[in-house]
């Protein structure tokens, strides 16, 4: 089994399974390191640069009493580039229990898992997706507000290219939300798979350009990084400035129980003075990505109730 | 006791020790991890950028119990650059059990192991020696044809400047092997020296141009990457361009019996097209290399019987 | 409780507590792994390149059953660069015993202590402290000379920017020797603030420009790295060459029961020909940072008799 797409993951897996068990290891980690998958080993392969998925996997590993180690590439530096085929082999020919895989292109995941015998885990692949954030983030929503069902959420930033978002709408698409907006500059919206995918499901989306336009309304409102250079570019060629970050007057607007989100590193869209007020969830959220980790790989261990990619 | 160079080994211990060791290894590795090198610890110092060396190793002492950290060195960076014979004497102060360098100069691992208690393994030094490379690929020629005695073995690319065939060429020399056809650019030959020790072993060789000349006769083809930059200079220089490739037709010269070898990482010299014929064994080899390793890395800790460097 | 300055430590806590700790541990090293940090795990965050700090904490947990992972950060390569303090906070969600953090201004260690559950230890931070460093130096010079008071330091080089040099001076401030002896540039002195430190605790203090001044006279004899661009440029503006090196000569002036020490890398100023003399203690010292750092953490994670930062 590997974890490749968001849209492997039902709603009843997720509130049956795995949130549960994230629960367990929440409970776990704060008792220290324990051996539930002592000997095992994950690589993680990343072909872009990464530290946070990496040091949360490593974490999660570590608590459950298995080792971690990997190689960072790039992918642009060599005269005959190995093949990612290749490099899958000689990783499940090395005895590796676990394959984290980060790739510069979308379906890197999928090609890997056709040759390997150990689970493979779609850590970001381009501009693809990016599912086990999107499984913590889902977590995180249910865990804070107690559902997913019926929810209101708003997806904040450069909607084409973040993969977090990208996954996380995939996988709301499945959990019963009320509804998703979309706030983004219009030269970086949701992308028109996504919007299918809504509109097959039946779940209701709007497209926007101003998080206050939904703040009185959402129940999570989820940040990204407004203050890349794409979205600067995007936001030039706008008439009027699209608003893509939350301040006082944001936390104003919002509903006592709603949370804000945002997968970090943050840039000045979250301000650190915002962060007392306990709707801000970002740490919780890091936090919980180690939770749903180790469950994933408990899960992914002993091969049991994960759904398949479609 | 070091690894330092092919020379050391002799086809009994390798038949004797090291071989039926490996063997043991590839069962071990099966079920997990082991206990056997629990608390030892491998220091990896790399003056050259390795990835498959380096994770081998790492898997090595991981499936044994122990652990492995380690530093990659950019020798161009430093005003003052650090002594290799300083940082040797330092990891050795911090308690390492064994040392894997990779050096960018010939005589780095000599150099090393004269100030070092912990076993020095060479990684690679410059255009020198790659032993361990050499071990693994004779435990598989021995493994997939169950003898080394009286076998042809055809190396073939960069003979001048490719450490693996280096390293290959003189471990055989004293394995009774029946016959080396050299095949490599006239401006990349093998070097003076290895036929020097060839001709006092009494190991017949030829120097070729053409992998198809060789073919129909050989037990064992072993590639190297062929489109280098030195390569491609080699061969523009050459009046009639040499051949040092397989394909379909180079393997239906090739004898049922007969496997292909490279060290990987492959380039087109050998097309993935061709993985699915039996007698490519690129990635059983290069599994073969966790399990050398760790029958290696077993014999220095007990420092038995490993034959020394001369 | 976090390790952030020199200035944290007494003679008393050195002499009763971390110094017959760091001696237990050397011997504990001997005979390999031990579980007394089983479970354990450093996180290194490191702003600036470094390997000899890292390696030694690495080993030292290593030593003690617990493991080490970390993230190198270049502070210039983001555009929008993460908060310390957010990396912190998602360091400490993550569930890491201790964090090791080699930050790239000074006060760094001290914003990230603000924020962090688990101990924070400074291993540089800019061009401030490096207080284990001094902890190891302190060590190596009571295990080496059996006391610290009455005795006479020189320290040696670039004084105003060098961090084991002003840690050094700072700890021994407070540790009852009879005298430092600063050698450096007219134009790299000691820091105005280490010297109102000295004054403060009324320890005598000299400010000259060779070493050949104060050879025949000190216990210890600290040097650095004589050949930085720093060091080349403030020499140029002198009338007369300083003298920031030990050679044959040296050597002849220094006692019988002097020590030579050195935090390593070192470039001309100590060469290699002068090792075999007895004298010479830079490896010995680079061991001794070993035991000391292994002492840290047992005190650090019983939370115990750790004195508290200013």
């Amino acid at each position: 089994m590997h974890v490749l797409e968001a849209r492997q993951f039902e709603r009843a897996w997720l509130q049956g399974t795995l949130f549960p068990l994230a629960d367990r290891m929440a409970g776990l980690a704060e008792f220290g390191a324990h051996r539930l998958l002592e000997g095992r080993r994950l690589f993680w392969l990343f072909f872009e640069p990464s530290t946070r998925t990496r040091v949360s996997f490593e974490s999660a590993i570590a608590l459950l009493g298995g080792t971690a180690t990997g190689i960072q590439v790039d992918p642009g530096a060599e005269l005959v580039p190995e093949r990612l085929e290749d490099r899958v082999q000689v990783i499940n020919g090395y005895g590796y229990d676990f394959l984290l895989l980060r790739y510069h292109e979308e379906g890197g995941a999928a090609r890997a898992a056709a040759v390997s015998r150990a689970p493979v885990i779609n850590a970001g692949d381009g501009a693809g997706e990016h599912p086990t954030q999107a499984l913590l983030d889902a977590y995180t929503i249910w865990k804070e507000l107690g559902r997913l069902e019926g929810l209101r959420v708003a997806l904040v930033g450069d909607l084409t290219y973040e993969r977090s978002t990208t996954s996380l709408a995939r996988l709301l698409a499945h959990c019963g939300v009320a509804g998703i907006d979309f706030v983004s500059p219009a030269l970086l919206p949701v992308r028109a798979e996504i919007k299918h995918e809504l509109a097959d499901a039946g779940v209701a989306f709007r497209e926007l350009r101003d998080v206050r336009q939904v703040a009185a309304d959402v129940d999570v409102l989820y940040l990204t990084r407004a203050h890349t250079e794409r979205l600067r570019y995007a936001q030039r060629s706008e008439r009027e400035a699209g608003h893509y970050a939350v301040d006082a007057h944001v936390m104003q607007l919002l509903r006592p129980s709603a949370i804000v989100m945002h997968p970090l590193p943050r840039g000045p869209e979250l301000p650190p003075e915002l962060d007392a007020d306990p709707r801000v969830a970002c740490f919780r959220q890091a936090r919980n990505g180690l939770h749903v980790r180790m469950a994933l790989l408990l899960l992914l261990a002993d091969a049991s109730p994960l759904p398949a990619s479609r």
